[in-house]
């Protein structure tokens, strides 16, 4: 059984849209549990609206709501221990569920994250992760935005993290990885990039095929499976694909307005431009993942409607299915093992 | 008069693109005056095919061309004095011509460039600047790719490069700058970017406008006239927005290919299709600009063809008429004078 914790007051619209999106993805999984965290007053009702999801939820109420513009300073002094934010990433710790989801602002809900479920062993700082679509289906990309920049280690770190969720959500054995840079000669790019290579090369980890450095393009193609920067690079590159698809989206829709010809030509080729904008929906991959913490929590986009968050809700249901957390544990215990004997090895050989 | 001095071995197809493109341009700017480099049995057939371009040009004779995989190392030791890359950058030294144009290749372009006609006065690192399509028109973003890092200096010698290469391009007093950030609050994102920001608030630039942080989907939104960021994240940023554009072309093709109704639609619309991949269509703003030397150097997309090339050249002319040298230098001196002021002050105000 799979449990998921909710924040359902997160996001632009809170309950408005989480309950509905929840419902949605319990229609395709209906094996899931819920926890929901919110404000009771603005809930039952929504909650009353769909009888399968009320069967599958306990509800909880808390006092405080976490803001959209509340800093996470703010949101930890106000809102730790009651506010529906925390009380759902609670809820993973406690073990009571296996997942946590909310659409509530991405700065608050890290702090809490960190400041709940602490960082991993090993691990010095979280990083958030992007599913990406691409022309060859789906890549992940991380760290999109929990920390600006990251040392060889930190990126190492990255690349595991990443390979695990890989494996966990597209099942695949051994995922290909990529460093972002800037060309993909071994001579050039950041300093901590090529040692991230040099390390990952020499580390020959099972768990991930090792690709080296990949450019911006590589993103869209979907030459790797597992694309790793820091978070600097990487939210630029994340909100730069998203402004150019919308532009593009904008170019797309003021040409097919111009001529009743265009107009008639749109009409007719409907069905394809349905499927264009199917491809190009945003929401299709909507869920940023927290990795690097003892325990999952998915956030959703803030602004998204219920469809969106159903597609965050059925990440956290793939990770969670496929034990995310324990395969970044197993890996990162191998690779820290293998550091060991190859220290020891080599003060062996030294001596 | 306008003399643009043309390295016509560089690309990937050397003087098979270059000097049918350099024929265009002169069309649309029939003062112009060209000093062309290059191999001459490779050069003169194609050449007289353009009679107007034969009397537009002198041509000189170089054995060597600077191979497009050359290392910049490389292209320096064998290269230098005889090249036809460094000869056409030598000219703009020598006040032969106001501006050289190459395809070759960036890395050898940028260290034969910065070798020949060193940094400008309080200048320490040059920038690649780039002309970005938007949904307002076009913006400049900084640096995309010559140096990756850069401290708060650094970023506010961009700004005012930017600054004045959008007024010489665009042709407007003031043109509005952003830093590029994560995140729009004071508080976020690089130390050196939010120091940059203090730095160009307080100086009151009369030349530019300074608008604050800017974030990756502002780039195609056109919010600010210039995108001001050091060369790692402005690389990755160029490189996503345009794999994300060949990627949605890719899927918009595959959609309109899939049904005779779409494939009836698609030629009805036709007219359509074409001013969006017009719109989308990368050579229309090919051209990096080298800023922060003394002479400007332009960088065509090596793997172009002739109207890209003829855009370069577009470029390298808007850049002399508009006197884009003269412009960056004031701001700088303006700029100094101010910070020598200020000092001098603060001082004053201590003691």
């Amino acid at each position: 059984m799979i449990t998921i914790s909710v924040d359902v007051m997160g996001g632009d619209f809170g309950p408005e849209v989480a309950i509905p999106g929840l419902a949605k993805s319990l229609d395709r999984h209906p094996e899931l549990k819920f926890l929901l965290y919110g404000e009771e007053d603005k809930c039952t009702a929504l909650i009353a609206e769909h009888p399968k999801l009320a069967a599958a939820s306990t509800f909880h109420h808390c006092d405080i709501s976490v803001r959209m513009d509340d800093k996470p300073s703010k949101a930890l002094r106000q809102g730790r221990w009651r506010s529906s934010m925390w009380r759902s990433i609670e809820a993973v710790k406690n073990g009571e569920a296996n997942v946590c989801v909310s659409a509530g602002n991405t700065g608050a809900l890290m702090a809490m994250s960190r400041f709940c479920l602490r960082t991993m062993a090993n691990i010095e700082r979280p990083a958030i992760a992007a599913i990406w679509p691409t022309l060859r289906g789906e890549s992940i990309v991380l760290d999109v935005g929990a920390t600006v920049g990251a040392d060889a280690q930190q990126l190492t770190d990255y690349s595991m993290m990443g390979a695990a969720m890989a494996r966990a959500l597209f099942e695949i054995d051994r995922p290909s990885v990529g460093l972002l840079n800037v060309g993909v000669e071994e001579v050039k790019g950041l300093e901590e990039v090529k040692e991230a290579g040099r390390i990952l090369k020499a580390s020959e980890l099972p768990g991930m095929n090792y690709h080296g450095f990949v450019e911006g393009d590589d993103l869209g193609k979907g030459t790797v499976d597992v694309v790793v920067t820091e978070g600097f690079a990487g939210n630029i590159a994340l909100k730069t694909a998203e402004g150019t698809a919308r532009q593009i989206a904008e170019y797309l829709r003021a040409a097919m307005g111009r001529t009743i010809l265009a107009r008639l030509g749109y009409i007719l080729a409907k069905s394809a431009f349905d499927r264009l904008r199917e491809k190009m929906d945003p929401r299709r991959v909507n869920g940023g993942v927290f990795l690097g913490l003892n325990g999952i929590v998915i956030k959703s986009h803030g602004g998204t409607d219920a469809d969106g968050f159903a597609a965050a809700v059925d990440v956290a249901h793939d990770m969670a299915r496929n034990d995310l957390i324990s395969k970044i544990e197993n890996d990162l215990k191998l690779y820290h093992a293998k550091q060991t004997i190859g220290s020891v090895q080599a003060a062996v050989s030294q001596g």
